[in-house]
């Protein structure tokens, strides 16, 4: 006999209108190979008579009690995007005994604890695919397929907007804000594209899924975080002739109790598999004891992939109403104290210096990396403006506070840092 | 209060003792983490005194019954390889009542249907997420994260041991037989290769693959196989210098209620993102109507990512022990007359011809082709031996009837095919 499901959105965007066609189209065949009767009974909109017409205007309300209070309805989805009130509604919601799915990595990773701790006590659901890489399944191979094994590295490309713009500025040389300019022109960059640009949005998600891979508590303000804005396309073509593709990353490791937590620019190998991952797609990469390596890559945003990831996530919820599958956190920084957010982390690093074109010049660099014990693994000099040198460095591993302190002492009249950007081998 | 789960396993030679080692590993952290406590209480092997010393011997058994028939027992995992016993065994498992996990896609492909009606009768799980693609999550992705979505396409490299053949002869212009020679001394292909290179492993998870993918049963007969042995460095020389890289693809495709499953020697545009998939690693692309294009990749096999995906089922399947997972088919070729597997499907293709170097041998050619409206997208001509030409095309979409008529009109005292492999874009 079918079990009857439904649903309440919270918001009915492009990609609540996504997953409302979704739905609709496969209902039927769902119904007949899973026994569910998906229904969508009610969507919280903005404005009724500025909703999108290809939703039944029966179901369109401005009230979100409509929605989070109505007890026939067992499952919210929100799509509404922002930390408030949709951090607010999934709690009330989930407060109700709702299961809720959603895809708002911001008002996820800053609400964690909280959300978490409502959907414990009420007993509902709280699904998050979609919140994390778009249509790549790594919430659920993380919690699922690998809860075995144990990761110790999750490492991706999970903002499409600067991967189209790095990409974009390493073949054809454009530079950083002629490249953000188009995108802006081309809907692929907000209007204020700090979120993406200044690795908001990855960091949001970094908290998630490393709080997922490391089964503990990630807190969003753990994450080190720098953008792509003061990217140069001198960096790119530099790193490029050493070996190397630019990428802004999202870093997860864990080493015993360890765990360091980073988005920023990075220099790959060239052969490494995500250094091929271009344009606007997502990849997320994982390492563990015994899965070894691996990568899942896929559409990281549009409606309609997104809707794909959301659709899963709700006919999974719609598979455990009654009991739901919780990702599970076998320590917290507040249950185990031995556990260690550090930010002295082990890379390698680019360095470009301007220096004055003057004989000592590169002995007083290699010095102050020297006395540091930090090893230069390559470098090349060019002459650049009149009577400089650009020098480009590689280093060998080294921590990332001894090689903050070489650039310090580097730093005088004689020596500017133009840039600094970790690589990842 | 933790949920005690007993394992039998039916075999434990690399790939048990590495779940061995894994479990037990792992066995306190699932304990506090999913309250699951694991016992692997016995297996079965040939012979205990040639049995690994690293499993305590009190466990082993030579009887299959103190596995299959033991009350206790709540799951059996399965890891001896081949068709039989491993098929009946897993039969007697399921019947009485005991969940099954395995990686054994020959046992299952060849006897899916008999596999899945016994688990149905008795109510008990089957799982076999490393049956394909060793630790890459696939068979869940397709049946949880993307049972909502409409998959067209399922494409993969699904042996380790062709592609890394085939790496090999493209990186280094190596003979076919030489590189077996090699990857059989390295342990990389077996004594007798045939499983790999002639695609029958392939065959048998494509079986799989597009029985979830399409929610139909796709019987191992169904799938049209083709091995590499035939590949000569040339072939791959020709196909590079033209932009195409060469796989053993395992290719699975539905449209409307068309489906064909096949597995043969392919070649990718370059920056396909399977082109870049080397050496022993698999990957598996998919699309969907609205989950657009999605690429996983990872470890096809080796103990401990097998071990991993293995232990992913384990936990999975014990989660679910009362109410197991199972794939939901929505049709088969049985209850669906109007489902219609095609073995005429359409392609571009590669075909490499040695010619009699005389006038009017190039317009034989061209009519045999344009005879049967397939046309030609690029050709090449070289002088080969003697008072011979080369002649390679490659056309662009054709039907493969049309294809394959065209071809053996060619072949005459003037003409010879020296090789034909599809093109997929």
């Amino acid at each position: 006999m079918a079990k009857i499901i439904r649903l309440g959105f919270l918001g009915c965007g492009n990609i609540g209108g996504g997953v409302y066609h979704l739905l609709t189209e496969m209902h039927d065949e769902i119904l007949a190979r899973d026994g569910l009767d998906i229904q969508i009974v009610r969507a919280l909109v903005k404005s009724i008579p500025e909703a999108r017409t290809d939703v039944p205007a029966c179901i369109l309300t401005e009230n979100a009690d409509d929605v989070l209070s109505d007890p026939a309805i067992d499952m919210v989805c929100e799509y509404m995007g922002g930390e408030q009130p949709a951090a607010r509604f999934m709690e009330a919601a989930l407060k109700n005994g709702k299961t809720v799915v959603t895809a708002n990595k911001m008002a996820l990773a800053l609400n964690w604890h909280t959300l978490h701790a409502a959907a414990a006590r009420s007993g509902a659901g709280l699904y998050y695919e979609a919140s994390v890489g778009g249509v790549i399944p790594i919430i659920r191979s993380l919690t699922i397929s690998l809860e075995a094994d144990r990761i110790d590295c999750v490492m991706g490309i999970v903002n499409g907007t600067t991967n189209y713009i790095l990409t974009r500025m390493a073949q054809n040389g454009e530079k950083y804000d002629d490249v953000l300019a188009d995108a802006q022109r081309l809907g692929l960059a907000e209007p204020n594209p700090a979120a993406d640009v200044d690795g908001f949005d990855a960091a949001y998600k970094l908290s998630i899924l490393s709080s997922i891979a490391f089964h503990t508590r990630v807190t969003y303000e753990k994450v080190h975080r720098e953008g792509i804005t003061h990217i140069t396309p001198d960096d790119i073509a530099y790193g490029r002739e050493m070996g190397y593709t630019l990428k802004l990353l999202a870093i997860g490791k864990r080493s015993g109790n360890t765990i360091e937590v980073r988005v920023h620019p990075t220099f790959l190998r060239n052969d490494h598999p995500l250094a091929r991952v271009d344009g606007s797609l997502n990849a997320i990469y994982v390492h563990g004891a015994y899965c070894q390596d691996m990568m899942l890559q896929g559409r990281g945003a549009g409606d309609k992939p997104t809707a794909s990831a959301i659709c899963g996530d709700i006919l999974y919820a719609a598979s455990h109403l009654a009991d739901p599958i919780v990702p599970s956190f076998s320590n917290t920084p507040d249950t185990d104290p031995s556990l260690l957010f550090s930010d002295d982390w082990t890379s390698r690093y680019f360095v470009r210096l301007n220096a004055v074109d003057t004989p000592g010049v590169l002995a007083h660099v290699a010095d102050c990396f020297a006395a540091r014990s930090i090893s230069i693994a390559s470098i090349l000099q060019r002459p650049s403006a009149e009577g400089h040198a650009g020098i480009i460095l590689i280093t060998h591993e080294a921590r990332e506070h001894a090689l903050q302190e070489a650039l310090s002492a580097l730093r005088s009249d004689m020596v500017s840092v133009e840039s600094m950007i970790r690589v990842e081998d």
